[in-house]
């Protein structure tokens, strides 16, 4: 049994839960190392507090799921067969009844949870969701290398993003050109939708890529990260085309310098609300309050947004093991847009910084 | 009321259901013309047997959705408001108790559920799923306009992939030079994880584009469609590079004899079966019905797989104003891969076929 299952069936002993019920492919995934996106089929994994957990998926699948190093029993279904039945019988070979039951309620949908609640009318229902969003909070060093090496991969793009800046060419050209080369390098999948935003766009909090022209003195914002082996990377750079003017410098200071103090103050021990506020409080000290209107970062890992949520009411801890964005910025109408983003991982000393293009003003000519 | 949301109603009141609330952005899109992903937010339709529609979105989208056309009543949420409350009070506005509630149950989620169960604890909860997809089947005449579109890209997308094709290139090289050029045709969406497989990666059914290079004497198969105005196609075309063997050719033929055979057949008043049978038959008789392991077919529109299902057990009556795929295709191991398929429009007098790309096998040189 792996130490993330190991971890789960303390949960489950610990909260008499008889059973968990696993269905997204993220949590899948994370606790059985089997990925796959089942479309409108059933995936599931069944997890026990002693007993032996299994795996549901679709019969095709059966075998991808073994050499992914899955060892333990293996459900497959095929199209025409109820997939429910065969699930009530190996649930029964294990345990005689469940009265208590843990599913993702934010992912379960209704007609499954009525056919859950048809096999097991005494259960009740809780959510397993909250547990696994503490469990992969910490990551391994198996997960930090991939998360490095997808870190890697946004560095290079938001560096060849740089370089294709010209005056007259539009942000979609530029989004195209740099997911085109990172297609080339093997990126099968982005974080997210890329942006590339330049001047009044990247000042306004809906803007997305499209047809305007880069023009000298605008700021260019790149937001992009990419998925490698089913973890993300999340980066944002903002860089100057020609010469900008004082505000625009002056923004750009106030971002980075917040920028760097979050950074420093992430160490294990403080609060996420303790690292929010310091960046924050040098926005808002600078005159600029008004202009940061989201959170500071996310932890991110096989989902783009993760925990921790670093707000200035969050008082979590932060500790060894965590990896998350910051990202103050400001946006001033018609001024300027500016973000400057870090994926950061937390060790017994403080912050190593896993995002490396450089965060002093690029000046492209 | 748009036509749309009044057969919705008919159809309540003939089931007793007091409400519906919709879920899902293509529904919602479908019945109100707003589309938006709201990722982890609410969003929500909810519609009555006579009283007035509303809609629920967070606050920030409130403008969008108007802008959008929709004229009724819109509840936009904060992200410190909770939402239910004020979804309550507008349906008590309305009517004064819930008995039976219709929902999306393969979309909402089970905290939703539980919800909206709390809101009216004596309703029971149908599914709206079914109508919504009998609904969604026949196209007026915008729909088919903007399909039609959509199908005009992906014809224009196999032509420059098989354009592409050159001794040594790989599929992925392929795929990429060809999103690209429909990026810069301003095409953002693409409406499944596009395919070009070559040789024996397009005789294996779980074949990937990956690094495998083309060379002399494969079929290369392409497989894609773009989004358009939130409408999909889908088109699949295999090609020669350079000769191919008999046994190639055969199977070629075969399919183009099922595929044209069972558009023949495709009008108002045949059974989807006997869709599906047609070509079906002829793969068989040809001697590969093992070798047709897939459905004939399959509706599409705002999804690129919805209602009809062209398979041989499905009595359905084929309908005026359906829109849907035929793409027979045989696939022998290590011998050949050819699918052929088009996206068609009921008409009065039969099939009208949308993608356009030729049939005949091409030879590239």
């Amino acid at each position: 049994m792996n130490q993330r299952l190991t971890k789960l069936q303390t949960w489950m002993r610990e909260n008499d839960i008889e059973v968990s019920f696993l269905t997204s492919s993220e949590n899948v995934f994370y606790l059985s190392g089997y990925y796959t996106n089942p479309h409108e089929r059933l995936l599931a994994l069944a997890v026990f507090q002693t007993d032996e957990p299994f795996l549901v998926c679709p019969g095709m699948e059966v075998h991808d799921a073994k050499r992914s190093g899955w060892d333990h029993e293996i459900i497959g279904y095929s199209d025409i067969e109820n997939p429910w039945e065969m699930i009530l019988k190996s649930i029964r070979k294990r345990i005689t009844s469940v009265s208590k039951a843990a599913i993702e309620k934010e992912h379960m949908n209704v007609e499954r949870y009525e056919q859950l609640s048809k096999l097991f009318p005494q259960a009740s229902f809780v959510s397993a969701e909250e547990k696994l969003r503490m469990l992969r909070m910490i990551k391994d060093a198996k997960e930090l290398k991939i998360i490095e090496e997808a870190c890697a991969l946004a560095d290079y793009a938001v560096e060849f993003g740089a370089s294709e800046i010209k005056e007259g060419k539009t942000e979609l050209e530029i989004l195209n050109a740099l997911e085109f080369v990172l297609k080339q390098k093997g990126v099968t999948e982005m974080s997210f939708s890329t942006m590339v935003l330049t001047g009044a766009n990247a000042a306004s909090p809906h803007g997305n890529p499209g047809e305007t022209k880069i023009q000298k003195g605008d700021l260019v914002l790149f937001d992009l990260g990419v998925v490698i082996d089913r973890y993300c990377s999340d980066i944002t750079r903002t860089v100057a085309f020609g010469d900008i003017n004082d505000k625009q410098k002056e923004i750009y200071d106030t971002v980075l310098k917040a920028q760097l103090a979050a950074i420093e103050t992430s160490k294990p021990g403080v609060t996420a609300a303790e690292v929010d506020l310091t960046a924050r409080r040098i926005i808002a000290e600078a005159g600029y309050g008004d202009y940061f209107p989201h959170r500071l970062g996310h932890g991110l890992g096989i989902s783009v947004h993760e925990y921790p949520s670093l707000t200035e009411t969050n008082n979590l801890i932060i500790e060894e093991g965590m990896v998350y964005t910051i990202e103050p910025g400001i946006y001033v109408p018609n001024v300027a847009g500016v973000r400057i983003e870090d994926d950061i991982y937390i060790t017994a000393d403080g912050a190593k910084v896993l995002t490396k293009f450089p965060k002093e003003l690029q000046i492209i000519k």
